[in-house]
């Protein structure tokens, strides 16, 4: 089993090395991530520079790593249609320095490239420690492991992808695997106004989470009573069941 | 009627100027759009770096208008939360300088920015020139004036944001306006190898698309068949109709 390998974090970040060694261990593994930190990338390309990608050596570990001077989604464009010797048969993205939940998929840099992967029609998984501090990537990589089995065994259907988000605990703490849907999270008060050096305004993106009750069966929910969130995603936009409304509306040239 | 517009161009594209004296007409218009050509970021958004806002005069043009320093949904954010001394009713993002259809509308800024605005809750549209060259936004720009009226009688539903590809050609030669689904679009040979002066290889993302018959109903058919196209988007990732399918899977710990 091939299995191609990125993040958001960067190629020196501890998730993804922890994520390598684990897969390592029950396939082939190649390395394809940004060569700094990309976080909050969305699904930006890159197209109106070049790319560069530079072989790397990942500490003593002998797969093949790449740091590339793009985004994550380019990063699995690029490894999979011109640096790969023979292509994936599945794609990790992660293990993310921090949750990604419900809405805040949309600005994920490390779903973007597990919605890549999809697109271009490989297994694809994006994975995150729902933490910020102290955080321990044994046990979720160690997952990830299993749930690759079990994708291979099982089929993941065309256009979707996995988005895995693992509790920072011991296995023993954890109490489960939910299958969930994305909940909806939502912020205030995101720009924190400051002056410079020089006296001019600045603003910086805060974003402090507004506390809803969390519902059973979503994402946020499943992590906030320490059990693994597993919610699969796919990427057709369309909202179909508004079609026939807004022809109602009978727009016209 | 209040009318925030930002796009991905950058605030000094040609489009987004046609767009604002446009709707100036019927409304009270607000720019809020990046500094500099930002196509293709997706959903991106600034957190690692603060953002700076500066108040321009776009030509001789009445309205109030900011240069932002970030991404296309940057840029909603911080007109709404910062910016703006009252609420919008409500926002569009264009004209884009080529078409947004299918699938690539996920690596859109000017579409991410509509998402953005309908997070928020407010109505949002997304327009594109669906062309590449001798662009004419005049009549796309009258067209978006209609669309606001409709918008404003109809009411858009919460979490739903309009997509807009308008054929670049006159009134008259367009046959309609349909209301579509994203196609699916594929693209091959998507990187360019070459080598630089030093001699070292980069990567340009090229991307010629897979020709592949366009389904009726869909965006694409419609452009290629010099009809408006108006997508209803959503943009809840959830793949509902797997949820038990996986649950099958009997994933543990």
């Amino acid at each position: 089993m091939k299995i191609l390998i990125t993040n958001d974090d960067g190629i020196y970040a501890e998730g993804i090395l922890c994520l390598a060694n684990a897969l390592n261990k029950i396939g082939d593994v190649v390395v394809a991530a940004p060569d700094r930190q990309r976080s909050a990338t969305g699904h930006a390309i890159t197209m109106h520079e070049p790319l560069r990608a530079k072989k790397v050596k990942l500490f003593e570990q002998d797969f093949e790593a790449w740091a590339i001077s793009g985004t994550p989604a380019d990063c699995v464009k690029l490894a999979i249609e011109s640096l790969m010797t023979s292509k994936p048969n599945i794609i990790f993205s992660g293990i993310n320095d921090s949750p990604n939940l419900g809405t805040d998929v949309l600005y994920s840099g490390t779903v973007s490239a597990a919605i890549e992967g999809a697109i271009l029609g490989y297994p694809s998984v994006a994975v995150s420690l729902a933490d910020f501090r102290n955080l321990n990537y044994e046990y979720a990589a160690e997952f990830c492991c299993d749930l690759a089995t079990k994708i291979m065994q099982n089929k993941l259907p065309a256009d979707t992808l996995l988005n895995v988000n693992i509790p920072n605990c011991p296995k023993e703490e954890i109490k489960g695997v939910d299958i969930t849907t994305l909940s909806v999270r939502k912020y205030k008060n995101s720009f924190i106004e400051r002056i410079d050096p020089r006296g001019d305004v600045y603003y910086w993106l805060g974003g402090e989470i507004i506390k809803q009750k969390s519902i059973q069966g979503t994402d946020t929910y499943s992590i906030q009573n320490k059990s693994i969130s597993i919610t699969p995603i796919h990427f057709d936009l369309t909202k179909f069941d508004l079609i026939d409304r807004i022809k109602e509306w009978k727009i016209s040239l």
